[in-house]
């Protein structure tokens, strides 16, 4: 009877358990997956790490509502040449299902001599969803 | 002795029904005292809504940290003549004590023929700290 009440204690827990995950290393681990579609112009792949309602507020245009908008917007970039330099966390701010992360980036772009470097910062509001952190709201500006 | 026990029991479940409060009223509220404070050029007043240790990042420029930066950086706005027609949360992300706010704002600068506006969009992450929300990190563009 013990070993039964046990057995059921170490399911029933188990799952909260992998849920509860440990949060920066989860968002840490999607950003560099996030890199390394972006790098290799796999936007569809890009899209994938966001809630299917999230949202991005890109500077100098109007927010971008969707998946499927922000699979065309990441689309626009990869075409235009952009590569992620590098993109990390700074601080990530646990609340439970939300997150909220303070992150750094440098971008390449294509430049008349070569690249241009562009230095910037962004926030992103991360859920977690049956256990998995999306990118949820995202907005960033450059230095 | 039932009478002490209930006592006890309020005494001990009143603090915490107090720091729950209504999160997004409670930002609602800190907003509408922020742009009071902002249009009378309080900047001191505007600085006392984020926590010591805040950040701002705003766009073109780098990272701020701390109030005293803060309250330095809005002194600037203010000298400049900037005014905040509005400013207002879209959305409230809440994860106990801290919450991701993601909001729109129209602002006024000095310009030749009058004034100029400028549409932007931000997010805040906001910490509960005693019960009270306060800006941590702060981050806009425009649009």
């Amino acid at each position: 009877m013990m070993k039964h009440l046990i057995a059921i204690a170490v399911l029933t827990i188990a799952p909260s358990l992998a849920l509860a995950g440990d949060t920066r290393s989860d968002i840490d681990g999607t950003l560099e997956k996030f890199v390394t579609a972006l790098n290799a112009g796999d936007a569809t792949g890009v899209a994938s790490f966001y809630t299917d309602d999230a949202a991005l507020l890109p500077p100098g245009g109007e927010r971008v509502d969707g998946r499927e908008a922000i699979q065309a917007f990441w689309q626009g970039a990869i075409d235009g040449g952009m590569k992620a330099n590098s993109l990390h966390a700074v601080e990530v701010f646990d609340g439970g299902d939300v997150a909220g992360e303070v992150g750094v980036f440098v971008l390449t772009v294509p430049a008349d001599d070569g690249v241009s470097e562009i230095h910037g910062k962004y926030i992103v509001i991360w859920e977690r969803r049956d256990g998995v952190w999306q990118l949820h709201r995202d907005i960033w500006n450059t230095n």
